[in-house]
This record gives C-alpha cells, sequence and structure tokens, in this order.
C-alpha cells in the first residue's frame, strides 16, 4: 500500500505541438506514475515525451478512463488524466469531478486534484487568423452525441442575435456531415452574408491549412473533424490574410 | 540600417504565473530586442526574466504602443508586444494588425508577424473552479470605453436566451462600479437565482481567491478590478468546491 495521498491532475495538452503546452503541464505529466487518455492524446505526450508512461485508452471510454483514473489516484498512485486543448473545455474535468464527487470524495484529499488549464482549440485557431475573437465571442460544440440538437440550435440563434463572434467545435463528424450545414443556415439567416469566417485545419498540427472565407460563401463539406470554424460578428474584418475583431479605438485612431 | 527583416511579435503571457506561460512565448520574448507593453504586463515579464529587455508604457495608450511596435518592427527590429492571458482576448493583437494593414502592410513580411496565444483569464479561472465552462459558453466584457453599453446588454440577453455558460471580464472597474450590478439584472431576469456562480480574484496570481456562489447570491461590490466572474447554464452544478457543466453521460453512467 502506498504511505501518501494520491494525486488526479486533469491536464490540458494545448491544440497539438508542444510549444503550446504550459509548464504546469508538464510537470504535472512527469510527476504522473501513470498517464490516461485517449490514444490519440496519448501519442501527443509521446511525441516530446517518448518514455512517458501513457496508458492509451479507446475513443468513447470516457466514463471508464475517469472512473479507473479515479480508482487508482484513491489507491495512492499519481495519475494525470489528459485531454487535448483545455481539459475544462469540451474536455475531461467535469467527468472525473463527477465520478470523484459522486463516489464520495471530500473535495480535498485522497486524492489530491489540480486541473491543469490549457490554449484550447478556439485560442490557437484565432492566433493564426488573427483575432477574431478580440472581443466577445461564444465557443458552441455541434457535437449531438451529449447534447440535444435543439439545444444546439438554440445556442446558435442566441450567438446570432446577440452578434457574438462564433467558434464552432466538432463542426463535422462521420455521423453527422450535416451538422454544419444547418448551423450555418441558422447563422445566415440573422447574418450577413459577407461576414468574415475561417476554416482552421489540423491547428497547431502537421498539415495546418488556414481557409478564410465569408459567412455566405464557407463550404460545410471543406470542415473534416480536425476543424475549428469561426465565424466573425458584425464589427469582424478582413484585413489580408488576417481577420480582426477590434474594439473601436483602433478604427479611430491608427494612422 | 538593419540588414534583415523586422519581427512582431504578439505575446500572450497567460494569466499571471509564469507557470502558464507556453514555450512559444518563451521564444518570442527571448527572441525580442524589446519586449513592448503596458507596465503590469512588463512586471509580468521581469518577474521570471529579470533581465528582460521591457519598455513599460502607461495605461491607454494603446494605439500609440502598437504604432511604435509596428514603426520599430518595419525598421528592422524584432519586437514583442505583450498581453496578460491571450492577446487575441481583449489584448493586443488586433489592434497591431490594423495599423500595419493601415500602413500598408502586405501581410507577409517586413515585418513578419506571430500571434502566440495564451492562456485567457476564463480558462485560468473556470480550472480552479473545476470545468464551469466544460460545454458551450461565452466570455463578455463589461468595459463599456470601447464598446457602447447597449451592445453589452444585448450580448448579456442573448447569452441568458442561449443558456450559455458565461466569463465576465472587466467585471468591474474604477469608473463603472454599477455595470456587474446592472448586468446581473439581466441575467437574474432570466436565469433562476439558484444558478452557479464564482467570482475569481487574482487568478494564477499571489492572493488568489475563490469565491463559489449563486447568480441570486453574488455581490456585485465583491468583485475588484482583478476579478473573473463566472456564471453557470442550466446544467452547471455545484459539487463541493467545485462547479461543472457537463454533457449528459457524466450523470448517466458515473458509479
Amino acid at each position: 500500500m502506498p504511505d501518501s495521498a494520491g494525486r488526479l491532475a486533469v491536464v490540458g495538452l494545448g491544440p497539438g505541438d508542444p510549444a503550446y503546452l504550459c509548464e504546469r503541464a508538464r510537470d504535472e505529466l512527469h510527476n504522473a506514475q501513470t498517464v490516461i487518455g485517449y490514444r490519440a492524446y496519448c501519442e501527443q505526450v509521446t511525441d516530446f515525451w517518448p518514455d512517458a508512461p501513457v496508458e492509451p485508452w479507446p475513443i468513447g471510454a470516457e466514463v471508464e478512463r475517469a472512473t479507473e483514473a479515479v480508482r487508482r489516484a484513491r489507491a495512492g498512485e499519481r495519475i494525470a488524466v489528459v485531454s487535448s486543448g483545455d481539459a475544462g473545455v469540451y474536455g475531461m474535468a467535469g467527468l472525473v469531478l463527477d465520478v470523484l464527487y459522486d463516489l464520495g470524495w471530500d473535495g480535498e484529499r485522497n486524492p489530491e486534484v489540480e486541473i491543469v488549464p490549457g490554449i484550447t482549440a478556439a485560442l490557437a485557431a484565432a492566433a493564426r487568423l488573427g483575432a477574431p475573437l478580440g472581443v466577445d465571442f461564444a465557443a458552441v460544440s455541434l457535437s449531438d452525441l451529449l447534447v440535444p440538437w435543439e439545444t444546439i440550435e438554440r445556442r446558435l440563434h442566441a450567438v446570432a442575435d446577440g452578434d457574438l463572434a462564433l467558434a464552432i467545435y466538432n463542426a463535422r463528424s462521420a455521423g453527422r456531415p450535416e451538422s454544419l450545414d444547418r448551423a450555418l443556415r441558422i447563422l445566415r439567416a440573422q447574418r450577413p452574408g459577407t461576414t468574415p469566417a475561417a476554416l482552421v485545419h489540423d491547428v497547431c498540427r502537421p498539415g495546418e491549412r488556414v481557409d478564410i472565407t465569408t459567412l455566405g460563401d464557407l463550404d460545410p463539406t471543406a470542415a473534416t473533424m480536425t476543424t475549428l470554424v469561426i465565424v466573425g460578428c458584425s464589427t469582424t474584418r478582413r484585413r489580408g490574410r488576417h481577420l480582426v475583431t477590434s474594439r473601436p479605438y483602433a478604427r479611430r485612431s491608427a494612422p
């Protein structure tokens, strides 16, 4: 039996390239006896740390993965659960906490828990584009595996009503090729077709590619499972190869 | 005269503690001949790199700062412009790009430009709280210095309509002590008072403090100029000292 309490870190790995990983995340990974995650995220760790003690899991076994991580941390092991991007945005952090509390965890010890934030895909994609999320924005996922499509539609309508810039996660998956098309129809009904938009494919990964377009011309079939879609708001402008959502001072005072 | 083209990096420093800075950001800072930024952000650099070639600027001189950075990069200097958090979220990235293009920049060279993303305050605060932004969310700033208050209100109404979790930036400043109170009134009219909410003060900085409360009980006078406010959506729950916005699988399947 271990003589110290276990530790459970939920670590956001950032968008891909380890150069976008923070030191705190690296430290938690190096401190862990086992790194548990979906296979592709374990590979993201072994890409920069080949000997990492990873335990790759298949996709879709999130509850089992979280439960196993919690069980072992409670037994005294130092575990890191990894998500891409930010572990708290469409990642594993919430599920791990739910499992912990469901098992009667006191919120403090046995295990100690740390959620380490990371650079979520929307921020990485936005940086490649310039500053399309420079003022107020929303993030909405089009995955209706776990959220009803009606809720997603309601959120898209709200984002359009509120003139928020928008980052679309899970814009396309094999099982739902039509969801981006449906989302674009909602946005187009409320926002001009000339609104700047972009697809950022494989951000911070090999093959990264940026397509700048407009809401009217955005081709939903151009999105893949690793595409982040950004749609601007009324103050987003295309400037050369960039998209910028500025606060007004930029336009008022720039020389 | 320099014999090579200048470089202009716009670097997000993360929330404060340099452990949350990515390697790419460090590299751009170390590569720069001059680091230009608001005084407090220059101090954030010298905290971990005491000899950094910082050029601190007063607050409120954003256009002048961006213009000077662009001028010197075009003259061949390697410049880093720093923002806290993510430079593309309420930061300097958009303004720097606007100034560049206004001066006829071709989008590619002279200077080379790189926007380096960072961990924005909403993500850092969310990690401290657990995973309140775990599904769809919005970020809205209450600063009406550059955005009309009517636009801010419209966005808050939309966020409430869309049942999005919300991160509130610039929740309070000396000049507008009442804006958080006004924002809360809008949210309370559309969302139950029992909705989990939190104030995260000085996240990732000395004196960091978390107050978990509810939308109904949130005291707007408890926010300071360095407080990030988070208000949950209908699926956000308080669990011990954490807030979690889960996708439904967590509740369905956790043991």
